[in-house]
């Protein structure tokens, strides 16, 4: 990784106006993803606060999934699924936030150990709230969260008032 | 990696008879994934195969994304994140298939560069709907198949048939 690569990543992420409604700005993260050394620099900034301090890397369904694994990879650690509820057999755990409109669940397997130490992480950090339920769904696991980490934080949204200190690779 | 590692992540699969419905033999990979040595271990397996041949890793969602993810850091290349229709803001391609009832769409965004060399990624080779599916969406990209890996292969359910040579690390 260069720093040339990270900087070049965050140019790689794109707007959509009016997405998924009038008068939301989404943004678009695949060209980064599909971007072999941006997506290699932007993976190793998100380790780097936490550096030998996890075991384990809770990735967010869905595109959390995709850092989840360059995570593992690269420091060398399994990955806690964490899933939109109704997709794992046997939920070990299960916590429900609320959103605009209704409710949401997640849910986590059963295959953490006591004390296990998990890095959170997601794409995007919006509103917050599912981020800060996956806090309270790896405590519910018996683990400890020693960090969350983004690769977005879209700050006027407010949502770290809502999940506390989360490290962000790029804001916007 | 060492054989070691590779044998003991097929013992980390587990079977949760009659779910999600009565007759069928769920097959779980979470224990597997949520270790690192095993989860490093599969994640070379999918790869040998098509090592240096494939110039950009295709994740189906969602479970198809983690090991994206993985191969996608150890092989240095970047991720075509597969999704289910409508979680896109503009698709550059979609395509729909038969499910025992009704049909699904998957869709792809648009980062492939002509002729680029795609290596198909996802946990479980079923009845092969959705990997076939994701071989029609990425010619329709303009972009190459190189290969198609799974994990395992629910070897009873024909998958094969439909999807053409497949890599698997396990069957079963």
């Amino acid at each position: 990784m260069t720093n040339t690569d990270l900087e070049r990543a965050q140019t790689l992420i794109t707007s959509i106006p009016d997405y998924p409604q009038s008068g939301v700005n989404f943004r678009d993260i695949s060209p980064l993803i599909a971007d072999g050394p941006a997506l290699r620099a932007v993976t190793e900034a998100l380790i780097a606060p936490f550096d030998g301090q996890f075991d384990i890397v809770g990735g967010l369904e869905a595109r959390g999934f995709l850092f989840a694994g360059t995570i593992a990879a690269i420091a060398g650690v399994g990955i806690l699924p964490i899933r939109k509820a109704g997709k794992l057999p046997k939920p070990a755990a299960a916590v429900s936030y609320s959103l605009e409109y209704g409710t949401a669940t997640i849910e986590g397997p059963d295959v953490l150990k006591e004390g296990e130490r998990v890095l959170l992480v997601d794409d995007i950090l919006a509103t917050g709230g599912t981020l800060t339920a996956a806090q309270a769904l790896v405590a519910d696991l018996g683990a400890e969260v020693v960090g969350s980490a983004v690769v977005l934080e879209l700050v006027d949204l407010g949502g770290r008032s809502l999940t506390g200190d989360v490290h962000t690779v790029f804001t916007g």
